[in-house]
Formats: structure tokens, sequence, C-alpha cells
């Protein structure tokens, strides 16, 4: 067993089209999910179509179990909840992915295993299935449109989970291989643009001159500009400066 | 123009395959996204895998509009999205896909109009078109396989908008035609059953009558239960004394 979080066994009911379960299977992994459970797969297994949909996303291929029944499928899980679009016949809780995400990370945290099920393509969970679930998982998508494939809901459902791992601070990914720019190089950069627009006469109003600069810093802030394009824009500046000299008066 | 977010448009880069445009056009209307570009697809339009592929979500493919390069295909859009996993080479503002439906709604509440490019299948995005974008969207999954196909980077990206337009409220979602019991309808359970424990002689300790009531109403409480499940157990617990009353006497 590792430290990592197991996430949830997504457990397949009854899946008819190889292809499906393949494109399942590359959702999981995408999200870093690697157990699969397939109840009474209509095609039997291993499944070729499968194995060609997952696009080398193997790992929960590799990993899946068949059972011949939902008993068996969740008889060692502790916690099971139906993936369904059909709520109004049922009395059970009715959570979002985002909600029972954050339960089912909760529980992960006590050692509490879980699982999902989803439905055959046609027709979804039956009503007896949804029973065997502690809540049921509804995907809240648009009202005149609500139908979602196996993968995508495995997909929507599997993302929420990962997503809701990852720290904050993802929301800004490292910018690569580049460096921001100081403050002092910056300022430099920025010294050298208003050296040249005042030798230029870009400033015809001394009384609008620092809202202009104000309204020029912060065209050039927002940009958020890198070392190396900072050392760019002072050669942008300087190449200008040549060209006017040029154009002016034929020399440098 | 209606009050209603309009969300982002949708714009296909060259994409081959019309079955892919038809997933886009399915995962676009399960998020209530309506405006589909298509720069220069491979195949032409209209194209009758795309319809096909759609499975009746027709808005986006209806409305589609066909340009024969990028800059025709944003001219009219104020804030463009780049999606791509190709982060490296850039310096791009790289943000999450919550990170950008955030900004596109702040952004469409102040009349904004927004897009989101997305690649060609094989080779997703050149640098070239990522460059004009204003912010590149990196969907965060599995470092161990990032892959994702043209509709499920449509439809993650889809739902985090959707999703950030529904309430809180939305995370249980309305029971159907069942009630919640009211306080008063489980306590009148819960005192029915009682009162046959206690003829029952359930409660051997005296002293520890109190926790086991509490450990009793906690696990009842927790099924938060419909007026109509109420009024089931009560039956329960009168069927079960009947049985009882038969069995010890034969007397009802």
């Amino acid at each position: 067993m590792s430290d990592q979080p197991q996430g949830f066994a997504v457990i397949l009911v009854e899946p008819q089209l190889g292809e499906n379960i393949g494109m399942v299977s590359r959702a999981m992994w995408n999200c870093g999910l690697r157990e699969l459970r397939i109840v009474n797969p209509r095609d039997g297994w291993p499944n070729q179509a499968a194995i060609d949909a997952a696009s080398g996303a193997m790992i929960p291929i590799d990993n899946a179990k068949i059972y011949p029944d939902i008993a068996a499928a969740v008889a060692d899980l502790q916690v099971v909840y139906a993936s369904s679009d059909r709520v109004r016949e049922m009395q059970s809780r009715v959570v979002t992915p985002e909600y029972a995400v954050r339960e089912i990370r909760a529980l992960d945290g006590q050692g509490v295993t879980a699982g999902i099920l989803f439905g055959p393509e046609r027709t979804g969970l039956f009503n007896d299935d949804i029973a065997r679930a502690s809540a049921l998982i509804r995907i809240p998508t648009n009202p005149e449109f609500t139908s979602l494939n196996l993968a995508q809901a495995v997909l929507l459902i599997g993302y929420a989970w990962w997503s809701a791992g990852l720290s904050e601070e993802q929301d800004y990914v490292a910018l690569g291989e580049t460096v921001p720019a100081t403050r002092q190089e910056f300022d430099g950069f920025f010294d050298r643009l208003v050296e040249g627009l005042e030798k230029g006469y870009f400033f015809r109003s001394p009384r609008l001159k620092p809202h202009t600069l104000r309204s020029l810093r912060t065209l050039f802030e927002r940009a958020r500009l890198s070392s190396q394009e900072v050392r760019t824009l002072q050669g942008v500046i300087n190449a200008l400066r040549r060209a006017g000299a040029y154009r002016f008066d034929g020399r440098i």
C-alpha cells in the first residue's frame, strides 16, 4: 500500500462496447485512477477493441477485474456511489461530482475504500443497482442536453477527483525555462524607453506626462516580462532610435 | 442579446475527423455552450459524420461558422485563450481550466467576448497559433498520461465553465418527489422504536442505555428519512411486534 490517495474503483456494470471500456481506461489514467472493475462485460474479456481504444492508457485495463454481478464487484468496498442521471424515482442522497470527490478524499485519508458504479451505455443503472449505493452522483449538465457517454461521465468525475488533489499553486503553472524579469531589469528597460520618448518629443504636454507614463508602465507591467524579453525590448528601443537616426539625417 | 452568460466560443483549428467535431458539439451542448467556430475543417462543411456523432446535440453544429484562418476566426473576439499541453517552449501565461473560466465569467459580466482555440487532433496547436492567445489553458492531468482527445478537452473546460455558474445549493440536488421527515415525525417514530425495545428488554444495562440510544438515533438520523420512510418504519416496528406476539404465545 502506498501513501498516495487510492482514489476510487470505477465499476462498469455490463458495458456493451469494448471501445467504451478503452475510452474509460484513458479517462481513468488521465486522472491517475488505476482500479477498473467490470461486471459481466457483454463481449467478454480480454477485449481487443478495449485495448485499441485505450491508446496506451493500459494501467486500468491491465488491472481490470471481472465480476459476475454488482454484489461481488463491491463486496470489499466500504462506500459505494452510483453515477446516474435518473434521480426522480429514488430517495437517495444526490451529490455533485465535486461533493463526492471531497468525501472520497476525506474517506481515503482514513483508509476507507470507495467505488463508483456506472451503468450500461443504453439504459444506465437500474433502480435496484442504485439502491446498493449510499449516494447518487449526478453530473449537473445543461438540462436541455444531459446525455453523457460512459467515458465522459468517468472523465468528469475522475477529473474532479484528480484536480481536487492539486494544490492551488497549479493555477499558475511554471513558466518553463523563462525567468521573470527582476524589478531592476524592468526599471532599466522602462527608464531607457522614457529617455528615448523624451528625446523623440513624445510627451507633448508636461501636464499629461505623469498620466501617460503610468499608462505605459501599466501596459508593460501587465505583460509580466521575462528577463529575455526585457533585453529584447531594449534592443527594440535601440533599433528604433537607430532607424530614426537614419531616417531623419541619414547618419547613425 | 440575452442576459445569460454567453460563455466562450469554441474554436477548432483544422480539425480532421467529422466524428470529433460532432463529439465536441455534444460536449459543448452538455455545458450550455452554443458558439462553435471551425478553421479550415479538413473534410469540408457541412459534415455528415459530425452530425451523426453529435447524437442530437445540434445547436453548436447548426450555429457553426467556418473560417479560412485563425485571424479571421478570432477577429471579433476580445480575449483569446489557447488550450494546449505544450507549455515549455512558450512564455505565455499558463492557467488551469478553473482559473480561465473564472476570468471568462468575470469578463462576460462586463460584456467582453472570449474564445478558446483547440488544435488539430494529431499535432495540437502550433507555437504561432498559441502566440495569438493572451493565455494558455493547460488541463492538469496525470503526468504519466496527459493525452486528451479533442472532445475530452472541450468537455473538461466546458464543464468547468458550466459548473462555475451553478450555485452551491447544487451540492445537494432536490430529492425528487420525496419530502424529508419533520423532526416531529422522526421523533414519533423513534419514541415508538424505543418503546418497543424497552418492552422487548433490549436495554440490558441501564448504565449503557443512554449510549445505546444515542448510537441508534445517530444511525437513523444519518439516513435522513423521508416522511414516507418514517411511516414505513413505523409499520416495520408494528409488524415485528406482531410477529413476536405470534411467535411467543401464538396470539396477536
